[in-house]
């Protein structure tokens, strides 16, 4: 359906046959999501910001600079190690604000009830949200409540969405990578994922798997207020390292070359993938993102990243090559070759 | 549970027994809903902007004032006469900004699909929001999509939440209805709840029953740009005029008195609600609001409000008294006078 058809009549013949549906694979932040957003859901949604690609969209009001971000949170169990559905949403959104280089400033929040959810479990959730908002310096000042019948829902889903104010002089985005940048990645990947996996399936292992659920917030500013020219940033959330790559080389129009043996994977997440038959570059994260920066200040952005426990293991993983060729080239520990994808089908539903 | 004890440890003793759970009268918007905000959720969330009582929060970013509200829309059946939760979603987070008086600007949009929806349905959804936007001249400009298994969901359920500018000259808020100000309603009430009403009990009438689901941004700001010294705006939605009444006479710590003969109710409303017994008062509307008004500006605004369609047949429903008791006086068709209450349970659940 072309946006045409839509302007002239939005009840016009729908471009799907009746056996097409959503499937769990929509929803992995990988090819299915890329499908679902570009076939169907941009065309009708058609406008120059929420075409970017980019965590948050970047407003203009005034004289003011925004940032302008919202996600669900749907995962399950409620509680997993390292963290709960009430951490996440708040710094979920927190996180997609700083990948713009904003300051997270206000947030909303709207929760779906299922009829029968214990209070005391909300009352847990509400503690965590509230515990994360204060650590963050992010304001909850509006909010939605809805129930839904016993069965309709999984005890409680929810949305935030945030405002945060981008300085003057910060541009953020895919479309500024530049040649020559080297991409650094905030530390080891996976335990998200496999946290919740693990927990799902009643899996156990020697070393216990914690998710690295977290705010990303404070080195992000750290390096913008030394002066270092952050080109972009990505959290690694649905679709893992592997799709969040391949969705900026293709936005970006670049070539990256990435160095597996460069990629920090604990002992507990490369046992539980290696089990399951899984590929830590396409688990999901909730505390890691990989950064663009020019190779003149690589050093220095290693140094104050460091510094901060969330990203204390920083590590570059691979640069932006010469050609324009919109792809990622992975480079095995086996010194093969190969072109890094999507996530292909649905790895792990309701991570998040 | 006191905010002392959550600021020491949020995992403290819980407030709640444990048979304690969320009924469906928790999202009625009516006396539970009342109750899970002030007791569960402000506590953890205490600050000025949430405590107003507003629909949106005011925010000042530089020198911008801003209005921020969110909604998620979990309505049953999705497409009813007169609407569906796309439209709905657009419209009731346009609304809610423009109680405010704010030009709505950016919207985002958070998908929660279930597994096996018919990719169809989710088009025709989405062609209904891109229609509702592009009529009132919101933005789409950020989003996330969440898919759960088959029986978590239901369908589709929306997030929205909206950014809009509020002129500076513009303070529309319940702490400022005064002594004197008329109350006017916007047009006849009761139609949204009953049209999903009827068509989820499969009931029929001689006259249908449409839903009122509209945009009402349109005569809000004709009466801001002629000069009316607009002091408060409720939308009508969830626990219907009833507790939207009693909500603002508690924030105002103002009386107000509303005479029963002065709202106007459809016959095919007033019909269905004979029947199933229900008080129109208390029904759901989607495209009405209340305003309080300076007495000296009444007629002007009714003429002007007169002029559009959607508060065509806008009326002064009563007035702001002299004292200052936190209550609505209900001065009923014959002659007797009783309190208006909030909704007390449930009416139907799902209504938006």
């Amino acid at each position: 359906m072309t946006k045409e058809q839509i302007d002239i009549n939005p009840t016009c013949p729908l471009p799907f046959s009746d056996n097409e549906r959503i499937l769990l694979g929509h929803g992995s932040g990988g090819q299915l999501s890329h499908q679902l957003l570009t076939e169907l859901i941009y065309p009708y949604f058609d406008n120059p910001m929420l075409a970017t690609g980019h965590d948050s969209a970047l407003l203009s009001i005034g004289e003011q600079r925004l940032a302008f971000t919202t996600d669900s949170f749907v995962v399950s169990p409620l509680f997993f190690p390292g963290g709960d559905i009430g951490k996440l949403a708040v710094y979920g959104t927190v996180n997609d604000l700083a990948m713009s280089g904003a300051k997270a400033l206000y947030l909303s929040c709207s929760l779906i009830l299922e009829e029968g959810f214990p209070m005391n479990t909300l009352s847990k959730v509400l503690a965590s949200m509230s515990q994360a908002a204060k650590e963050t310096g992010i304001q909850l000042v509006t909010g939605d409540t809805k129930v839904v019948e016993k069965g309709k829902g999984d005890g409680v889903y929810i949305n935030t969405a945030g405002i945060g104010v981008v300085p003057h002089d910060v541009y953020i985005a895919p479309q500024h990578i530049q040649q020559g940048d080297v991409i650094i990645l905030s530390g080891d990947i996976g335990r998200h994922g496999m946290a919740v996996m693990a927990m799902r399936e009643g899996l156990e292992f020697d070393n216990p798997l914690n998710s690295d659920c977290a705010a990303l917030s404070d080195p992000i500013h750290t390096l913008l207020n030394e002066g270092i020219a952050i080109h972009c940033l990505r959290d690694l959330t649905r679709g893992g390292l592997a799709t969040a790559l391949v969705e900026l080389a293709e936005t970006a129009e670049k070539t990256f070359i990435v160095e597996e043996t460069a990629i920090p994977v604990s002992e507990a997440v490369t046992g539980a993938c290696e089990m399951l038959g899984l590929d830590p570059c396409y688990v999901a994260n909730e505390g890691r993102f990989i950064a663009f920066i020019p190779a003149a200040q690589a050093e220095t952005a290693l140094t104050l990243l460091r510094d901060h426990s969330v990203s204390a293991t920083s590590c570059i993983i691979g640069r932006v090559d010469e050609d324009n060729k919109s792809q990622v080239i992975y480079k095995t520990t086996t010194g093969s070759e190969r072109l890094m994808q999507r996530l292909p089908g649905e790895q792990l539903p309701r991570i998040c």
